[in-house]
Order: C-alpha cells, then structure tokens, then sequence
C-alpha cells in the first residue's frame, strides 16, 4: 500500500490532473496545474460549495471509495440544480492524513470526476492539506438559467411539488449508524439522484415561482423558501411521496411500537431491515434529510397538467403535496394550519 | 460565552450574511442566504481554492481572529495574483467544535470580509461543518486579464524577477513554533502582502512571460514554472532581496553557530529574535515559503526601466534575481549552475 506521504502533495496532484485530461472539458482554457484554472463564465454564473467530513457526514465502511466521490458531487451540485442552472466546473478540496492509502484516494476523486464528467462538468482545481479525518469540500461553478430560481418567489395560491420519494436516505443513514450495512434504504443515501435535467427544464420553463433542494429535511428546507418568501406552507400529508418499503416499514413498526430499543446490531444483522427503524416513516420523509430532490412552488396560472408533462419530459416523479398561504403561525404545516416540527427528532436536529 | 452550538449553524450564517451585506457587491444579484450565489462573471474565469487549517497551517495563539481571516483571504487571492488577475467573488467553508465562541468566529469571518471588501471582493456563500478544529477553505472567483499569465511561458534569456523581500514569513513561523511570540518577522507571517495592484499591471502589460506567487519557497516555486515551461533557471543569490532584520540574523548566527541548540523558550522570550535563528538567511528566503511575493520572467525585449517603472507606479519593490536558461540538470540553480535544494530543511519540506 502506497500511501500519500510516500506519493507526496505534488505526485498526487500529477495523478488527478491526469484522470481530468480526457474529461469534458468546453470552457477550459487552463484546467489543473497553474496557480487558478482559467475558464469561460457566464453573467448569470451560479457558486456553490459544500463539505463532506467523515465522522460527521459519512464513515469510511458506509461508502466505498468511488462511491464517496460520487456522493460529494451529487451533494454539492444539488445546490445548483435547485437554482435551475447546470454545473459546469468544480474545484475540489481534499484533507487526508498522511498514511490515506493513495490508490483510494485516487478511487474517490476517479468517482467524482466520472460523475461529473457524466454531467458535462469538469473538474479543474483544488488544493490538498493535512488532517486527521477525510474531508471534501466542492466548489461548483455553474451556468444559471436567465433568472435563477430562488428561495423568495412564492406566493399565497402556488402549488408545492416534490421531486421523487423523500425519506429513504434518512432511513439508510439511521440503520447505518447502528452497523446495519446492508438494508433497502442505504441505496437512497449512498446514490443521491442527480435532479439536473429536470432543474434545468424548470428554470427555463417560466412555470416555477420558487426552488430549493431537500437537504436538511423537507420541513426544514421548505420552511426556508417560506421565510424568504414571508408565506406559510400548508402540507397534505398523505401525499408526501414515500419509498413503498418506508411505508411498509412504517406500518410494521406501528404493530410493535416499542422493539426498537431492545434490538442488538449483531442479532439484526442481515435481517430485514424495516423492523430496526425507529420512527414512522413520515418523520424520515418530513425531517429526515439527505434526500435532494427538489421542492418548487407553481403560480395559479401553471395548471397540474404543464407541471406533469414537463417531468415526464425528463424522467422524474413529480408530486402534489400542498399549498402556499399567507403567513400564518409557522411555516410550515399540515392541511389542518397544525405546525410541523422541523427535525422529528434531535438525531437530525441543529448542532 | 455563547459557542456556536447556541447560536446555532442557520444563526451564525445569518450575522455572516449581515457582515456582508453593506459590503461591495458589484456584480452580485444573489449573495448569501440562497441555495447558490449568483454572479456576473467573465469569459476569463479564474478558480482557485485554499485551506488553512489549525494546528496544520497555523495555530490559534499565533493569531488573532481578525488576522486569520485577513490571512487567509490574502493566501487564497494570492494565486489570482499569480495569473495577473484580480479577485471579485469568494465562497468560504468554515469548519469549526461545536464549543467555538460565536463572537471569535463572527470575528475572523470579519476580516475576511474587510479586507476582502478593500480588495473590491464579495464574500458570496459558504457553508458551515462540525470539525474537531478550526478549517477554512476559501475559493476565490476573480477576472483574469486577457491572456493570464501561466507557468508555461517562460524561455531561455528571460530574465527572473521578483517583489518584495524573501524569507521574514518563515523565519516568524519557525519561531512561533518554538513559543516565541514576539518577534521581528511575524508580521511577514500573520500580514502576506497584497499585490494585487501591480499583479493586475503585469498582466495587462504584456511584459510577462511567466508568473507564480511564491508559497512553497522560491526554489520549489520556480521549479514549476522551469517544469511547465521546460526549462532552467539560474540564480544570482546575492540578489535575492531578504528583510534587513534576517541578514543581521544571519551574521548574528555565523557567527555562534552552535547555540541555537541550548535556546530554551522561557530564557530566551523577548530577547532578539534574531539570534533563535537555526539557519542562515539564504534557507528561509529560499525554501522558506510563505512569502506570497510574485515571482515572474520577461522576455529580452522587455527592458530592466520597463520592469522597474511599472512595479514602481504600484509602489512595490522588484528585484531582478536571474535569468532562464535551456534546461540543464535541474530545475533551479545557483550562477554557476551548481542545483539549489528545494527545500532548505525537511521542516518545510514535502509531507
């Protein structure tokens, strides 16, 4: 095992310009090696970044190497899709310590760059520096549409769409945290969905009032679109969309209520893993986190049908789930005006 | 006390986003407090990213928090500098224990910020993590001039000049290491040198064959300008200019050379610095690093007077310190063509 000190700052540097020579890279006068990268930009650029730290958004065996840059990618670019622009280039951070075996390294970064490259995005800078736990922090410089979405668009009367289900990635990272490795729902955290082509027809389409991704829990994210909007958000649960395992899980742990504590990681190992789940499956959906979808809000004019076909256009699920009103005691709450918590519970609260 | 677990991350991104929001903005139509910046940005792009990390890049005695955040922007900006650019837009990553004090953490983020705002730089997003120490990572959005300036254009019979004095900033950083608080060089340390008004000059003169700013030492520094270029330098090492204060040390030291040895913190604390010294003058200037000084070459057309006049419209000292040859056996070496090491002592020396 080669391991970084041995490769050094400046050989490691060599490896991953390398793995970016054959990516795409339009816009690119100077890519990896001079002191900044050179590249075309737009008046509407869109700027971005976003951390991945183990031991605080990830352990080393929840992910494997490629997986992990995969991840980093697709959770910093979801800020830009969540604007209705496309990612363009990245420049990438890396904090490691010295004895990080380099060929996993390289495997991290290979996953960030094929995803990306996947995406028409290349990867052109970064640095590198000591520490004593994995860190990645991305940059993502992107093309926004004519007028970005924003957080502040929405009015009293617009309808509020979600993208794909919500709560499978909350419910994976939970079971991970207890040793579960292999459940139905680590897929949803490990893979985050890559929501661009869709964002990128929303922010064109004239049709969205307002937009945010679905990082910190729908309650959370929404309630942001609401304050900068100065709205409420008024909620029809049942339509929350939701994996159908959540919804199994859901229902088997309302018939035994009180199992989950007495379970032991080893016992449970391998067993299915819906039964570990300790909270019902709305609060993975409604505060939950992790899932990055989009949450967008229509004015009246848009009718359901535009929003459908538009998605369907693109692949993507798309659901009702309620209404923007006037301000009101929170911002966010069920279809009876009752305020919903942001975080279910304090796991994913605040720090 | 109120730590940032109190103030929580959605607070403490708030009294950012007021911190910055009577600063200048030209070209920001979304700063911070959406999902993504948005930006006026030009055909000429440029992207660079640093870290400075506690306890790796500097410790949180050796500064205050104003300074470190005043440090870390000139760090950052510096490779913009490098390409003949200026910096316009910066993201900024905060890493930091849940138990920091939330008015120190506003207080680095502030001069940042104003030293930013001199410099005609908006802070535009960022994004806050649990670390278990404090970690910045900044990335700078500047404009290049038309053609920047790379590492790969340099050509036998250019001549190799360089701003400002070399080595005070590692001389200071070698005592603060050793408990010496008070000394002669920390401010070359704690204050790198903007050089963004000449920076901006070259670029745009047409003089410049090659630039890098001067980070790692001179001797490694050059080295990738001689590697991108495929070429030689050969330096005149009387001319390398140093602070006056490091040349007394470094009589000082020739002439008790053993003592350095027997210092002890305590004994020693608030004499002259100069005499802690562990190597000669020559080291730190040449492999000390940390110098954020431009180091650039320009072809035999340009004249010496050329050189000199522009860097003196911007009030910033030049020093011509050698010539570029054909490639030799390495990269950097001294009049006589005898290979100067690229770093002075393992200290500073490669992971």
């Amino acid at each position: 095992v080669t391991d970084l000190a041995h490769v050094g700052e400046f050989g490691f540097i060599d490896a991953i310009e390398k793995l970016t020579r054959s990516a795409g890279s339009r816009g690119v006068s100077v890519g990896i090696g001079d002191d900044a990268a050179v590249v075309a930009c737009s008046p509407t650029t869109l700027l971005t970044t976003d951390t991945q730290r183990q031991g605080v958004h990830f352990e080393l065996d929840w992910l494997s190497a490629r997986q992990i840059g995969r991840r980093v990618f697709r959770v910093a670019v979801s800020d830009v899709s969540a604007m209705g622009g496309k990612p363009r280039y990245l420049l990438l951070s890396v904090g490691a310590p010295a004895r990080t075996d380099a060929g996993w390294a390289r495997r991290v970064i290979g996953g960030l760059v094929a995803d990306a490259r996947g995406c028409g995005t290349a990867l052109v800078g970064g640095n590198m520096s000591a520490d004593d736990k994995i860190s990645l922090v991305v940059t993502v410089i992107g093309d926004g549409p004519r007028r970005p979405l924003l957080r502040s668009g929405a009015k009293a009367g617009d309808a509020i769409w979600v993208t794909g289900p919500l709560g499978g990635a909350a419910a994976g990272i939970e079971l991970l945290r207890r040793r579960i490795r292999q459940n139905q729902f680590i897929a949803y955290y490990r893979t985050p969905p890559l929501r661009l082509s869709v964002a990128g027809a929303l922010g064109n389409s004239g049709f969205v009032s307002s937009m945010i991704d679905v990082s910190d829990g729908l309650v959370q994210d929404l309630g942001h679109v609401c304050e900068a909007s100065d709205v409420s958000a008024r909620l029809d649960l049942d339509a929350v969309p939701m994996p159908p395992a959540l919804l199994r899980a859901a229902r088997s742990r309302s018939a035994r209520p009180s199992r989950a504590e007495s379970f032991s990681d080893k016992k449970h190992h391998g067993r299915d893993a819906r039964s570990l789940l300790t909270h019902d499956a709305l609060s993975y959906a409604l505060a939950g986190g992790d899932d990055y979808e989009l949450v967008f809000t229509t004015p009246l004019r848009v009718t359901e049908r535009d929003v459908r076909s538009l998605c369907a256009r693109h692949d993507c699920a798309v659901t009702r789930i309620g209404v923007i009103v006037e301000r009101g005691v929170a911002a966010v709450t069920d279809a009876n005006g009752r305020p919903l918590e942001r975080a279910g519970y304090a796991h994913f609260g605040a720090p």
